[in-house]
């Protein structure tokens, strides 16, 4: 499974969390990692993609300053490399007259410098990926050698052929294979979604069962605003099984004992549920870490949606720097104020409770002159979500609070919610949670005991933002829309297979109609912390005033 | 100039305004003009890329249902091609096994079919341009055979290797011209910002000069939503020379007579101040127009933004469709009101004016338990810039308005503005405005009569938020602020070309850091008409959490 050469190498694996541009802190947790594989005597460390400087980049890769620091950390790291040897990924200059500026390139480093440079061959530019806006494919690839050892080094999207869509047509590895390899290396930034561990293992497993080498594997770990590194590196033996996994969700690192590898069994395995829970709890507390705040605030009205985001943030902050504002109206029912102060009490956050009707009987006087007699429609439950976010800002902005936003997928999806009211905040938790699976991960929180309270779980979803309000007044039940706009959104299928798939073309059109007319009211969504494989933001770009399916 | 079998073709213009996914519309006006250039005698008639489904159709292209009904529409149009010939652009399949699913192509269309697709050699995938996305890159290019003469027919960015940077290392002119071809044709879907006109002109003439060739190039005319098209549409003899130009931000159409070209001296030329003025009357047009909404509604501070906003929005839309709302409170001066009515006075808008005072106070009220005795700070100014949303949004809700948002640049930049208060709108007026800018925007508003009260333009800016506030108590001066801005985002100068350009250490690492601290505001503020070439939106994308510079 593993040959000779190789089960002598000591080799350790780096799962970091990383901060985009924030060098001084990046570089100092590669040295330390490379100082303890030192101590450890490994003979060579392996970290991820871009990781001086954090990935993804994005238009920081246009700064010639920012470059610059990418160099310096590059150098300063290479000189921890005696006695040792790294893999480490950081953007490299492409010094021919012609073709983008950069490469995104894995640095072998030995002996105090840069050994050489190894330039990334295929570049994703799909979903939530750009690289092609920055980054030159490689022109050619080669193996290192080290202790007799060598290795076809590879940056993530590289590996991505095998068994996966034809986007490609031609892999790196056609030509390194030639150099008779004895491992491969793949360094990733390769963000979670909550099947993206299956679709990695299969596609890693057919490259190595392809070509009977054995596979290191390095993610990642932590959340960049967006996107949630997962991490979960491991190895796979030349006939493609998992012999060692590094941590989910977290940092890990470890010394690799080839002569003694561990076995596809003694990974753990995860649920559905556990990873969207594992990853956001993750993704919330990065964003405040790597934003330097500490402090949350939300509205919770006793629905679903607010308890959970309530829990989650509770998990990933502390009780203590999530507070809870409970804004009733004359249309807030006594079971969900109850609902949410027994959540607060159980979680043991702050909380304070704020009628809004003063302020919105100010407001309907303020306004009565110029609506006179006109009906109350949208308008009315508008100004009232918008009084909440107004009280929720003067909280957050007096006490350095980041505001929660609690919209799920399905209200992002169809636009049921009102700018600058319930869509503000400064991260979406839930963005990408349909409604449906909110309520699963409201049972998966309560799986040991009671936290989201049972009749917050129970009850019909409502906006309570008119007498006797239910969201299937406006909305198709749940389990239905919900199957629709996965249908839509992340398998891209269009009216026709919808109907095929047995939905009703009425409720198709209406549903695929409120979708596409709500891409104002999403372009000015808060972040999205991303689960799925398509969540709203900079995987899905959609125009505004376009005129299709609307 | 024009060799003879070119001058005995008659080829006519089509500059046209599109909307994205509207298909039925993009066809019939598509239809329409072939019928006229038919009658007009016409040999062929050109359109500009993406023809039938506008651009940038994004993540549409990845829907079947879409690219299915591009094709319905190639064929449709086709078959009206009897008598005459037309190039239009559309998406085509990618038929071979391997790469992305699609072409951007220009579909040569005679006999009432489709005689040859032409793809596009060099995708754009920088700024807002994302086409590596979307499109596999030609593998191969031909000319076109008509009437004797052949026809070099490139796509926008396959020509733009001429005189830029060396972004690519090859250019689709490199085969075609082993063609002889008599004519090179370029269909575009080329964004206007203030200085790309020169900049096409240059790089074209860089190009018929090269090949000693004439080149006709289309563009499309409107916007979609952040993106302005400008049109001007031109002819270059071989020489390099403009002969003809269609009209700058308007649909137009003309048939050449390349016996009797025109001249240089007779291209109409527009200042700085005149284009960006166009481009944004055209821009608001457009996205009113395309969302299938008439009126705008905006509040009216007596200040130089909301003034400039509200001129420009009464050109596009007409004086009856805009509302102004004046939201004094007790920090308002005077004058502000007074120079706000006496503008809605002079361009005939309706307005009303409305006191923030008994709602802010009511706020006030209801956060005391909670404020104490904390002393005043950014909150409360924010809570006053906030209660004016509400207000604004209610009467949009109501009364079927769009909100304009009326930040300009500078306050985008560096974060100078309350999220859901003066930062909401539905679409950005003056966004890709520097502050410096927006006052010379209103004397050219202003260049033959007051329109802008002189007092708005003279007086030092304010956001009025409390006591004898100026802007300039949190920001430098905005000729010094403008000009550092301008190098850091148009021109990505990073802090030490900053600083070598002259300005002290301090000020830059301030203003850059109040840029980099900003992106997490920006990311839901509304989309912004771009008029530069460097706009906030989709042509700039940073981390949020980043830090960098911060």
């Amino acid at each position: 499974m593993f040959r000779d050469t190789l089960r002598k190498m000591k080799i350790a694996l780096a799962q970091l969390n990383y901060h985009i541009g924030n060098f001084d802190s990046n570089v100092r947790k590669i040295k330390d990692v490379i100082a303890r594989a030192k101590e450890q005597n490994a003979d060579l460390v392996i970290f991820a993609e871009l990781t001086v400087c954090g990935y993804p980049p994005r238009d920081f890769l246009e700064f010639e300053d920012f470059i610059t620091k990418c160099n310096e950390s590059v150098e300063d790291i290479a000189r921890e490399c005696t006695g040792i040897a790294a893999i480490i990924g950081a953007p490299a200059t492409n010094s021919n007259e012609k073709g983008k500026p950069l490469y995104n390139a894995a640095y072998f480093l030995r002996s105090g410098k840069v050994e050489s440079v190894h330039h990334k061959y295929l570049l994703p530019n799909y979903d939530v990926f750009d690289e092609n806006r920055y980054f030159e494919p490689a022109g050619s690839v080669s193996c290192i050698e080290l202790e007799g050892t060598t290795i076809a080094v590879t940056i993530c999207e590289d590996l991505w052929t095998y068994g996966n869509e034809n986007l490609y047509s031609s892999s790196p590895m056609d030509e390194l294979i030639k150099e008779r390899p004895d491992l491969i290396v793949n360094l990733s930034a390769s963000p979670f979604d909550y099947r993206h561990m299956e679709e990695r293992k299969a596609t890693f497993s057919n490259c190595a069962r392809q070509f009977n080498l054995p596979l290191i594997f390095v993610n990642h770990v932590g959340a960049q605003t967006e996107l949630i590194f997962d991490g979960g590196s491991f190895v796979l033996d030349s006939s493609g099984k998992m012999t060692n996994q590094l941590k989910m969700f977290e940092e890990d690192f470890q010394i690799l004992d080839l002569n003694n590898p561990g076995n596809e069994s003694s990974v753990q395995q995860y649920s559905k549920l556990e990873l969207i829970h594992d990853a956001l709890v993750l993704g919330i507390r990065d964003y405040f870490t790597k934003s330097g705040l500490k402090k949350a605030i939300l509205g919770l009205s006793g629905g679903i949606d607010s308890a959970v985001t309530l829990a989650l943030t509770s998990s990933a902050l502390g009780k203590e720097n999530v507070t809870a504002l409970l804004l009733p109206s004359k249309f807030s029912s006594d079971h969900s104020v109850a609902d949410a102060e027994q959540l607060c009490r159980t979680l043991g956050c702050p909380y304070e409770k704020i009628s809004i009707e003063e302020i919105n009987e100010t407001f309907e006087k303020t306004l009565k002159p110029y609506f006179k007699d006109l009906p109350p429609d949208i308008t009315e439950e508008n100004v009232q979500a918008r009084i909440r976010a107004v009280l929720l800002m003067g909280f957050a902005n007096k006490f350095g609070h980041i505001l929660l936003n609690t919209s799920n997928k399905s209200e992002k999806s169809v636009g049921y919610g009102t700018m600058y009211g319930d869509m503000a905040g400064g991260l979406a938790i839930l963005g990408d949670v349909y409604k449906t699976e909110v309520f699963e991960l409201a049972e998966y929180i309560n799986r040991n005991e009671e936290i989201i309270p049972q009749n917050s779980i129970d009850k019909p979803p409502s906006a309570e933002l008119r007498p006797d309000q239910k969201d299937v007044d406006s909305l198709p039940e749940y389990d239905i829309l919900d199957k629709i706009l996965f249908e839509y959104i992340e398998n891209r299928n269009g009216p026709k297979e919808l109907v095929e798939m047995g939905f009703s073309k009425e409720l198709v059109n209406r549903v695929l109609k409120l979708v596409n007319m709500s891409e104002y009211k999403r372009f000015q969504a808060p972040p999205i912390l991303r689960v799925s494989s398509k969540a709203f933001g900079m995987g899905r770009r959609m125009p505004i005033v376009g005129k299709y399916l609307s």
